[in-house]
């Protein structure tokens, strides 16, 4: 499960030692956090890690196959948890140490900055291969992100990013070695610590108001 | 005029040996074509080449031109087309073995990938010389396929890009050498095929709906 | 206070040689200057430059701290301003001699091309530490002529851009020596000087649609 420290004026989430699916209880648990860093108040800065292999694989795919009449709602409660933290109004750093796939990938985007491990680990958008579509959220969220190309070639090619390559790309800031990635998202969230206030999230707000209308629509959260 | 042909999962379009204009019946044998790849079902996908010095020049002007009273079905002709082929629920690859003028460029945007031969051929939308204004869904088109830094150099000034120019700024994926045009996009075609499906046709809708939207608007084409 | 100065198809606007701000009398007089230019007729183009360290500021706070009243009709006049100068029918070139700061970095947006001096003087938008936020529209603006990664950063950590980091970004078009800034600029207005006239307004005006829209927007300018 996830867990939230606080080192000085950066916030560290872990999104766990697994898979880091977004079980209802993991998106709750991620919310939570938000919550907390959001209401602190004060210089502070944010960074998205997690222990393993794995930063995140996405959608809890095992969970909805067995709760198959809660996927609307499932869906709403992973795009807003996408939209708190994309107008969240302090710096978010992701700290990407290893895989992220689908869902778990957008999750990045959805991060100030991403750092990202150069050597081993992918960022990849599965969904065509998987034959499912992308909501026009998620859709709206990864486009306004990436830029048109890098979005098209992501999503319709399903194409799988090493560090150096999502650099390359755009969708990450940094590629960097392995034991340096904790260290420069820290070092990038510190320095932003200052920044963390309401003008911040008003710019965030308004940089992305159609997107964040589309993941906080609970009415076709599905298209 | 154009012709189609298939070798194993890959349909080859070859859009003419000419200028490859877009007389009237020419984009009715383009359109007869994309249904007939749409329609195939199964692994596939597209790779759109011509024969000769010219990939296509666009409108077909000196038609239009003794046709004045057609101009508007004629456009939307035109705009149906480009969506068409934009939504086309298979991985389409544009070999552009010579020159791609105007509203022939814009076709090109409507491919998921784009190989340019390096060496010789422009990319060049010269509506600004020519004093024609692209249309609203066209001008749409191109900003959502390329950066609003390419978009607008290429809308504003008109500027004609070789094929490596073209790779550097994000118009092409591939510039390559002459002979090897149509090798790298059968290839790309070929590594793409599977993808080929419903899950890809809804990805593209929703990647570009407004765009869509745009170009199938029969009743105000010219804006 | 801004001068208008033409030497055969290229008018140069100079800014001033202060800071440059945009208190009410300098932005009527550069209006006045796009007012010249745009009504001119024939082949032309523009260059903005300024005397000194300074580009420009961006807006007159003093002047705002001393008019409390009249903040809404002023950020009208600006925002029309820059909607004057995105949609002037004629190429514009910003010769970026010196700092360009929050809305004076936005001004730079405004036009065609954009040269700035490589060795010295920054590019900023400072908004976030100032803790200002962008208007609705000032936010379109920047994110219409930039790349979505590139509007994030400059937008959201507030960074310091010298001439060659906006290069990369594609913040601006050319990063260019001390003494070739004019130059550079100069040359690229006469070159496009012939392209003056009602397509390259109409193609502008359908690229930046809802970018306008929302700059001339006079019931809302603060969102």
């Amino acid at each position: 499960m996830p867990t939230l420290d606080r080192r000085d004026d950066v916030f560290v989430l872990d999104l766990g030692d697994g898979e880091n699916r977004f079980h209802p209880d993991w998106v709750a648990a991620v919310g939570a956090a938000l919550d907390e860093v959001g209401g602190a108040g004060g210089p502070r800065a944010m960074v998205t890690t997690a222990t393993g292999k794995i930063w995140s694989n996405g959608l809890d795919l095992d969970w909805l196959g067995g709760n198959p009449e809660r996927r609307q709602d499932y869906v709403v409660s992973v795009q807003q948890l996408y939209a708190r933290l994309l107008a969240l109004p302090v710096i978010t750093v992701a700290a990407v140490q290893g895989h992220a796939f689908a869902a778990g990938a957008i999750l990045t985007l959805a991060h100030d900055l991403k750092v990202m491990r150069a050597d081993r680990g992918y960022w990849c958008l599965p969904e065509v291969d998987l034959g499912i579509p992308f909501t026009p959220a998620m859709s709206a969220l990864i486009q306004a992100r990436l830029g048109p190309q890098a979005a098209h070639e992501a999503m319709v090619t399903g194409r799988r990013y090493g560090g150096t390559d999502a650099q390359r790309r755009g969708i990450v800031d940094h590629a960097v070695a392995q034991d340096a990635v904790a260290g420069t998202a820290v070092e990038l969230a510190r320095a932003g610590a200052a920044k963390a206030g309401d003008a911040l999230g008003v710019i965030k707000a308004r940089l992305y108001a159609p997107v964040l209308a589309a993941l906080r629509d609970t009415a076709h959260p599905l298209g």
